[in-house]
């Protein structure tokens, strides 16, 4: 298991994806505000990786306040779930599991009134590691359950394109998109994976291949330009990518990049599927139009490695996301089973029968 | 004028596109081995910047034959030759400029049968130098002929992407694609020009970034994989690109990319034009499928600015080019005039008419 994350006595620890493929290396966030900073700076990335970072970053906060009241203790977990909600816009489960641990927060308070404050502030603190624990360990087990739900989808043999990285890095491990061609793979498939590079900051590349490699999965990189000229050869079966933040509609938003695949597997009548966590739906969010879109740094894209690769003076457009409309999606692979289109419908469905495919 | 490649009394002088933007240095080549090393390694590319180093590369090889008759030059002309279409294989004006210097060798020997093999020698030199310069200015003649041409094409005021670099830096000047950008913003538009970086070489973020802001065209860059959703903001008017290699049925081969730039282009009803001289229109070769597609080093993609950025054991795709078919084109303009679907029927029509466009 590729430890994206885990909660340690000593604090979060994150395996520092910046540093991958050829180092291996930790760092470890002994504050909520530490977490922040590994979150915006892409130590950690990633829609699922985000969510539970976000929870154990808030575990850590209260679990290191030294308020001694929760009247005290209050307005700092209200600052922390500000500082961790504003490191980036897009994904939702930043904003998913912020709040799952503040809801259990003020729900555990409310339980507690009339107690000792020490052990008020002694159940609150064993409650949000707990929970925070049980986010990581839910995790892992959505991700189990996509793939199994979804393998059947892939071909038994062929070669499936993926753009970034939704694989065990993008999570607290086995991995959305990447989870559901490790479970094809286990059932037996011959599957090559084809990973788009997904410039500026090469998860793919880095990241996606290192840890198919990993698994023994036959992968090779590509540039983003050029899996139009190979879906036109013929040598895509299939598309699979994750999500940072799904509509109501079933418009998705992903890493930028994924919309010019999607728009391509179209052209090429190849099936184009997105796996993510239920989490990643956002049912507030009644189009993609309404998803915020993170513009990042300039650098990323002048700069390769320390050294400069554009001429000074040249305007820069860095989105780190982009929207793909919901009619270019063959089928959303959840824990709860696969959404088809017309998407509406198929999310209010599932998300008011609330019903888990039983695995 | 940016100096692409000059021809000089020491030899041929090309500017270092590897070095650019941040450091402006020439190469000289002082012998046709080196105009052979300089095309391979990229010091020079483009295509029509390819074909007039090619000429240049054969009049340097045989001014500098140490041969004393022409039956003992010829069996080195032919080397000459064979040495610099090794070089890449996509780009047909590297064989165009090649064949119209061997075509002019062979007539100049045919003509001087009978007379003393010193003056038949001279005669040789002096011509085949005077052709590869006249072959330098009519490809920069060309340029400002397609920009006329083309330029009523683009819009009067928007934003233009372009993909890898198709200006002053990949002919003896002026440019293809870009001629038509600075021809237009000559005649008074009002035009933004979106650079793809163009990975994995870099020729968008490096050369056309450069080349333009010389210019003071306003330029942004952007990874490859941002066009498609800047066109589905309405953000791009047209798309303009070169060419390396023209079918007679009209399918393009261009820098990879350029398919799915193309494609894009389609899905949201943006022009898509290509600019290429007529020496790139390759009527032997009846469709894309006949075109050699180059493929380059694995070392482009897995590493950047000397370090590894993928893991050791990943497979690696690097095709130079892709083919575009014609149904994606909406014109192709060149020195004769525009084409239009069917291209089949108006590339055969000016073939036979030779007819130029006056200026």
């Amino acid at each position: 298991m590729i430890p994206t994350l885990e909660w340690t006595d000593e604090g979060v620890r994150f395996l520092d994806q910046t540093k991958l493929p050829l180092e291996t290396t930790y760092v470890l966030a002994t504050t909520y505000d530490e977490v922040a900073t590994v979150i915006r700076d892409m130590i950690v990335r990633g829609a699922p990786a985000i969510g539970v970072s976000a929870a154990m970053g808030m575990a850590l906060g209260i679990d290191r306040s030294t308020a001694t009241t929760v009247e005290a203790l209050t307005p700092e977990v209200e600052q922390m779930a500000a500082v961790l909600a504003g490191t980036r816009p897009t994904a939702v489960n930043l904003f998913w599991g912020i709040a799952r641990l503040k809801d259990l927060y003020y729900k555990l308070a409310t339980e507690t009134v009339g107690r000792p404050e020490a052990d008020r502030l002694r159940t609150i603190k064993a409650g949000v590691i707990a929970e925070a624990k049980q986010v990581y360990t839910e995790d892992i087990d959505t991700c189990k359950t996509m793939g199994r739900v979804g393998q059947d989808l892939l071909p038994r043999e062929g070669t499936v394109l993926t753009h970034c990285n939704a694989g065990a890095l993008c999570a607290a491990g086995y991995g959305t998109a990447l989870g559901v061609i490790r479970a094809a793979v286990e059932a037996g498939a011959d599957i090559h994976v084809l990973a788009d590079e997904t410039r500026p900051y090469l998860q793919g590349a880095r990241l996606t291949a290192w840890e198919l490699l990993q698994d023994n999965i036959p992968t090779t990189v590509l540039c983003d330009n050029m899996s139009g000229a190979l879906m036109r050869q013929g040598r895509i079966q299939a598309v699979i990518v994750g999500a940072d933040r799904i509509a109501a509609n079933g418009d998705v938003a992903n890493k930028i990049g994924t919309y010019t695949v999607a728009v391509l597997a179209k052209e090429h009548g190849i099936p184009f599927f997105v796996a993510a966590p239920w989490s990643t739906i956002d049912v507030n969010t009644a189009t993609g139009d309404g998803i915020p879109i993170e513009q990042r740094s300039a650098r990323e894209v002048t700069h390769s490695n320390g050294k400069q690769m554009t001429p000074d003076g040249v305007g820069i457009e860095n989105p780190a996301f982009d929207v793909t409309p919901s009619k270019y999606v063959t089928a959303i692979i959840t824990e709860r089973g696969v959404l088809r289109a017309p998407y509406n419908e198929s999310i209010a469905a599932m998300t008011n029968t609330q019903t888990a495919v039983s695995a």
